[in-house]
């Protein structure tokens, strides 16, 4: 909800001379009182103006509520995105996991010349570390979630949709990739920039709580 | 921000009679058609009716805006808590982790007499795995986190709040418990009820963004 260019110029006028009357406001904008009369009742049930009885219109402070309801929908994944952490191919499974804990992160993910190909999760992590793999001289590309069944998204992409898709496919994180120009046997390929998580999004929701 | 009774009127009357146009509302209201020039630029501004030219006004619906605000911070933890999954603590470590990929949860929350007494979570067991421990020899009780050191919540917090102490304390989930009259040693002793996880939380931000 945006509010009209009349709206607008209201709020400034009592914003610099506050306490401000509706006569003074009707004839530093040229119209009558009447005219004036559903935008200051807007602005007072918005919670942004507050009429005092004999004394005028003061300002409250902009309506947050606004600007809450906006980033549910409006925040992208690149404002929200945290720093992709990547291993290669041949990384033995028990190098990968000490470098999980490292970095402390929940997901690795798997690059070839700069190209995403693979993803391991903590809990593929586990389900090999006890499964009597020697997880010394396996290397992560054999266990790994291979592309193109990697759920990924993009930095334009909304949180919230990526929010969705961390629900429906039943993942912790997401890459955030990029397009590679150079294509393999015909395939597209995509550089990782970031990655999206249940954390990221957890600390949204708490960013959103914080602004109410 | 609530309609007032003259508004909730308006709306009333164009529900049922739609189209309706502002002579016909200030005639069945008894009032003047100015007198509902405000009302009216309110409730087409929050989109609850359209105002079509020459015809008249019509519903659109409720503004959904105003709920989806309100749930940000009056969702509380019983509503989007989910089962916890526990054991107790002579499991061994290994029998703990095939239950966790049974029940595919995160963490395991460990009992003692119905009462809490700690808690696992995927990355505690993929540490000890990989340690050179033998996780068919190690009961639970040796490895956990345990009470008072256990990040707990209460099915009365508001989700907002337990999503705060996820990301400050770095925890995937909490446990929300119940106090149990019986105490141990004058320690307060509690009993698992439910847990809210980052999955938890990101499935709320989804369903504010549906309603969205």
């Amino acid at each position: 909800m945006k509010l009209s260019h009349r709206q607008e110029e209201i709020v400034n006028i009592v914003k610099i001379g506050q306490p401000v009357t509706s006569e003074e406001l009707a004839e530093k904008l040229g119209v009558t009182r009447a005219a004036l009369r559903a935008d200051l009742a807007i602005l007072t049930m918005l919670g942004i103006l507050d009429a005092k009885p004999k004394v005028g219109y003061v300002y409250l402070g902009e309506q947050k509520n606004f600007e809450v309801i906006d980033k549910v929908s409006k925040v992208l994944a690149k404002e929200i995105m945290s720093k992709p952490i990547t291993v290669s191919e041949e990384t033995m499974v028990y190098d990968a996991i000490v470098f999980l804990f490292l970095n402390d992160v929940g997901t690795l993910f798997v690059e070839n010349n700069g190209a995403l190909v693979g993803a391991i999760s903590r809990k593929d992590f586990l389900k090999i570390a006890i499964g009597g793999t020697d997880i010394h001289k396996v290397p992560v590309g054999v266990i790994m979630t291979r592309m193109p069944n990697i759920i990924c998204g993009f930095a334009e992409d909304k949180a919230y949709d990526l929010a969705k898709k961390i629900i429906e496919h039943e993942v912790d994180s997401i890459p955030i990739v990029e397009k590679i120009e150079k294509e393999d046997a015909g395939r597209n390929q995509y550089k990782v920039i970031g990655k999206v998580s249940k954390t990221n999004i957890t600390k949204l929701f708490v960013k959103l709580g914080e602004e109410h």
